[in-house]
């Protein structure tokens, strides 16, 4: 049995009760070493199986070998497992394989959700998620789809907005947004969402303070009718009041 | 006090620690009677406030009034309450009635995630949330998000998909979608995700049977490279394998 599970962006409290049963009921956790430091208190007698970024791949081919072998297996993902994590490498690898495992998604708060919570309501009306990371996904492409969002005036939820590789990607993505939106639209900023050091900030495109932002903040920016009301950011979903 | 409490779609399986510690903390649980029926057996001994569809306006007043009164209320939503849920009209309200009490938004999985989990992993790409409901975002509003949607190829996630008022949307929809993607994308539905009579489907634009479809119906629609394999929907990340 393998169990994919998202363990939400990091507080216990956010993780649902079956992903801390899939947790307590496996023998073997696989995961990128971060998150298995978060939920380190519920790996006593269990083995372990981590490696560090970009060893991807290879930490799912081990899940799924060590699965075959008849044990019980929770690979380990931030946030919602469906949602740039896990979930659908193992899927992948399972079909390539032709691999005969039971497979289980559980699901998670993914930190979009976490930081509109934290922040008010922003996604109160349709959304996007875009990740700019461009390792996987051409720039061209991330760049048509940042068009399109901010012309059709979603809320847009940035994930992976500014990396130490590419830190001029987030001004480019804003320079995008502002050929529709406002620089006054509202952006809320959720870092280190459910962490012990997070924050949470309020502010506009305009004022926007590109240093502030990093690989673990989630950067969300309004639609035209989103406002601040008392350090929140609200996008109306349309009653009338 | 005033948590705006998301519940999941129905398992309590999937509802976070948080939430259920804030419906055991409140006096008054605030909701519509559909999702009060959800958490029953939490309700013994607190008093319940709820009323049905269309309610919404007056419910969150209620919340609102009771709260002031210096009650622990949880005010629930299904999901998320921050995604179409009542996060947003709470904070809305409070703001026009300048009412000074204490809010807490504790977020859920929301049913695309849920239904996500279902069929595989659908969401592993870019993608957007778009509510196909009328009656608060105008229909040409919703038009030319699912047109931006469709052509910049983001995976598309449905909410109310089909009413009995306007069934003909859903179709709508599909046409928009149809101009950009193959009538061969493939389509996850999601029906009743996380309660007693769930049932999930995956299909493509082109075998999609509109009669199977409702409200409590969550429907994906992947990307170009979303695939099929083993019954589950697949959009790769885009890792090499």
């Amino acid at each position: 049995m393998l169990y994919i599970v998202g363990i939400g962006p990091g507080s216990r409290d956010i993780m649902t009760q079956e992903a801390i049963r899939a947790i307590k009921q496996s023998e073997v956790i696989v995961g990128y070493k971060t998150y298995l430091k978060v939920i380190e208190d519920m790996l006593q007698g269990k083995e372990t199986v981590s490696n560090g970024m970009r060893g991807e791949v290879e930490r799912c081919q081990k899940a799924i070998k060590i699965a075959k072998k008849g044990k019980t297996v929770a690979m380990i993902s931030s946030g919602d497992a469906g949602i740039y994590g896990m979930a659908g490498l193992i899927l992948e690898l399972v079909d390539k394989e032709d691999a005969e495992i039971e497979i289980k998604v559980i699901p998670g708060v993914t930190a979009s959700i976490a930081a509109a919570a934290k922040l008010g309501a922003p996604l109160m009306n349709d959304f996007c998620h875009i990740s700019l990371s461009d390792h996987m996904t051409p720039w061209k492409v991330i760049k048509s789809r940042i068009d399109a969002a901010a012309k059709a005036d979603f809320v847009i939820c940035l994930y992976n907005p500014r990396s130490s590789e590419r830190p001029e990607l987030l001004k480019e993505a804003m320079d995008i947004i502002t050929k529709y939106k406002s620089d006054e639209t509202v952006v809320g900023i959720g870092k280190d969402v459910a962490r012990v050091n997070e924050t949470e900030k309020v502010t506009t495109i305009k004022e926007l303070n590109y240093e502030e932002i990093n690989m673990t903040t989630i950067v969300l920016v309004g639609n035209k009718h989103t406002y601040i009301a008392n350090d929140r950011m609200i996008t109306p979903r349309g009653y009338e009041i």
